[in-house]
This record gives C-alpha cells, structure tokens and sequence, in this order.
C-alpha cells in the first residue's frame, strides 16, 4: 500500500459526532496513537455482569502475522497480553468456536486510548478544555492458538513497551512461559481518532470583558508523561543498555516536544 | 461516617480475579482515583452499534450535591461533563425516563481509569510488568435536570482540573452557558481498585542463570506525569495566581514522589 492513506470507513458504530472538525479516519493516525498507549482500555459485555459493559486496562500492539513488514498505515490487527484478562479470555475462547459462516466470530471488544496534552484554562469555566489525542477501535477478539502467532506478538508487545527488549531480555521462553501466557488477537472492524490542539478560545463577550480581564488569569498548562532515571535491581550486574537510555531521552523529548508544539498551534 | 473503612460489596460484576492480592473495595482507594485523574474512560452499550459496546474519555469527579461535605470515604456520586458526549446524553436521557418502581433507571455505564508507574523490566520479558493504579466503577447514569445540582457539579469538575478554578474565573455563567451544558450522575452499583507497586520479580532459575545475569539488565524505569511552565494566552494580563502555581508545583511533587516510592517498596 502507500500510495494512498487509508482510512476506517464512516458507519454509525465509529463516526465521531460531537465537534467532528477533530475527527480522523486515517490508519495510520489510529494505529500510531494505539502503538504509543503504555495501556489501553479494553471494553466487552460478559453474561454475568448484568447490563454493564466491563473495562480492563491491557497492553497492546498493532501489527500483522501475515505480513510483519507491513506499515502503521496498513490494515492491521491488535494483538492483546492477557495478563489481566482471564474472565475476557474465556469469552474470546468460547465466542471462537466455529460457528460455520459466520465471519463476525470473535468477542465484540471496543479498545480506547486517550493522552492528555494539556490543560486549557479560559476565561469563562465554560471555555476550559483539554489538548487532547484519542482513538477508538471496535473489532472481534480470539485467542491466539497458533504458537508461532503467538510468538509474533509476544515479541511486538514486549517490543512496544522498550523497542529492542524482547532480545536484550532471557531468550527463548520457556515452554512453561508459552504456556501460560495468552494472547488475544482483534480483527479490526472499524475505528476512530480525535484531537484537539492549539490555545485558548475564549467567546467575544469575555474578551471584551475589561473586569475579567483584570482578573482571571487564562493560559494553557501543558502535560507530558516522562520516564526518570532508570533503577537497577539490586543483583543487576549490566550497564544500562543503549536501547534503554535511548528509549527514556527520546520518549521524554518527543513528549514534550509534541505538547509544546500543540499548544502554540 | 468516617470511623470504619466503607467498601464495595463484592459481586460477580466488580470482583477482581486475577492476582486478587492487589485488588482493593475501599470506597477511598477507588474514589480518589477517579478525582485524581484527569480522562475518565466511560463504556457503555448504544442500540446502534451492534454488540460493540462504546467507550468514550469524559472528565469527572464524585461528590455529593446532598452531603457536599462528604469526605471520600463515603458513598458518593460520579458527575460527568459531557462535552464530547452527545450520544451518551440522549441515551441517559431516554433511559432515565420514570419506570415506576425501578430503581436501577438510568444508562448502565462502567467507569475505568488507569495510571501506569513504572515499567518493570525482568530477566525474562514474561515477568515484566507495570506499577500501576486502576480503579473501575459500575453503575446507571442520568442526565442531571436540577440546576442547582447542576452547577453544584460545574464546580466540583472545575476544581478538579485546577483547584480552586471555579472561583478564580469569570463567574457567574450565563443562562445559555448553563443550557448548552449538560451534566451526567451516576449512581454507583460497586466498584473495585487494583494496584501494583515494588520492583522486578524474577524467577529463580533467572537468577540462578549466569549467562542470563551476565546479559540482562534488570530494573524499574518511573513513569510520571509532569505540568509544565504555565503559557499565559496573548492578551492575558494578570500575573500567574498562586492557585495555579501550587496546583503545577504539587501535581509534580506528589506524582514523582508517590511514583518513586511504589518503585521501592
């Protein structure tokens, strides 16, 4: 692909409704929003939980088996760890069965991400916002049976939490480790982002306000998510790796970097 | 109240089973983790979008417009904003219409917020984990028609982006302010917490495994969210308030030490 950028298709479940100007379609924006969420918010019905949809917090990455070249940009599955999930992970198991045509199997799952980039402060409480970035993905989960699958995406979402950690880590997993680590697999059926940047946007009224002018203070407070100096473990006996401190200095720089840059839009 | 320590009950739908060992009810634990984070994942079940169930980010904040001295120990409500939520408002809107004796009227909602705070790097990339902070809610929510309940809530959501904010800008809001914005309350069913604090554990064959010893490096990176310099707007005149300057200086005193201290225990 390439050529061209890709977008979710508009339909009811994923259409963004509320100041859809904000709103974006593009792979590539979903995926890498979904990619960069040191957690991700994973939400499903279960039987017993009367009406309530439940939500876990799971680590995830998007990527494809098929074809592990392929880019942030191309239609790609989400690989979930099942750390937290076992009730989720029964559900995928038993909404897997064969179900003969059927193309929709899977758990019905809507995953959601959102970072805050700022903190908007206007003149009027009505005006404050946030800076923002969000994505949505609905899509079908099963469990991954398959072991060289499952491998694959032990290896994505080890990688996507320190790049390069899944080698600099013990390698291979032991059969026991295989084993007991499940992993679940979403086929995307549609998805969504919505930013917000920029500063303050205070109405006409209030700006020409000369009493709350001279008395409320209106500005932005930006906010970052930073990663301090790593901690070794007592027995560690290894210089921090490069692709550690890498990690930390560009995590930290893009962060910032990105917010300072939203907020002057 | 305030003498005995109030929890959940626990029931099929908030009981944490996986690593139990981490998993509070305490009415505190979890409501002050709701105030203290600034998105609020919000899921629920919409007639148009098939099973998918939908989760949008709102902000929020639990309180009580009856008891407002409520501490956060007590039984208390959860007031959403809903900016971004049009959709969500028309169905707690027509679900909250009177049905007689029913007394769970109202969107059946789940609530979930994560904070992640460290990452925990082992020998092996299977016992690698988060520090982290989650709590989930569960309960019905309907749109707020009272307008003194509704500004009480204003208020309280206000403050809870920056303390004290509510005051400290234009006042009071103007009749179309008021009805352009729509507050949502959700009656809390129950709820639960889920914490993990400390450093690396590694199995013991890891650490009895020289080679692994010898390549491996183990240890705690912190995560923590930071404020940065405050950005006054353009037109801004007024010298930054100590409200906001406390706020920024606090919010990264408190969120750094409570991160590096859950590394160390």
């Amino acid at each position: 692909m390439g050529r061209h950028t890709l977008e979710y298709p508009k339909t009811k479940t994923n259409t963004v409704r509320r100041k859809s100007d904000r709103a974006s379609y593009a792979l590539s924006a979903i995926h890498s929003l979904i990619n960069s969420s040191q957690l991700l918010n994973v939400a499903f019905n279960t039987p017993d939980s009367s009406s309530f949809p439940t939500i876990l917090p799971m680590i995830g990455q998007m990527g494809s088996f098929d074809r592990p070249s392929a880019d942030l940009g191309d239609p790609l599955d989400l690989y979930l760890h099942g750390y937290v999930s076992s009730r989720m992970m029964n559900l995928a198991r038993s909404s897997s069965s064969p179900q003969g045509e059927d193309k929709e199997q899977g758990l019905p799952v809507c995953i959601a991400t959102s970072h805050v980039d700022a903190l908007i402060l206007a003149t009027s409480p009505f005006n404050h916002s946030y800076n923002y970035r969000s994505a949505t993905l609905f899509g079908h989960a099963t469990l991954v049976t398959d072991d060289a699958e499952k491998l694959y995406a032990m290896e994505l979402i080890t990688n996507g939490v320190v790049p390069d950690r899944w080698r600099a880590s013990r390698q291979p997993p032991t059969p026991a480790e295989m084993q007991s680590t499940s992993i679940l697999k979403v086929t995307i059926a549609s998805g969504s982002a919505k930013f917000r940047d920029g500063g303050v946007h205070d109405d006409r009224h209030d700006l020409e306000d000369e009493d709350a002018r001279g008395q409320v203070w209106t500005g932005v407070l930006p906010v970052f998510s930073r990663i301090g100096e790593p901690i070794p473990t007592s027995y560690n006996k290894v210089e921090t790796p490069v692709s550690v401190t890498d990690f930390v200095r560009n995590f930290n720089k893009e962060n910032e970097e990105y917010v300072l840059a939203a907020a002057k839009k």
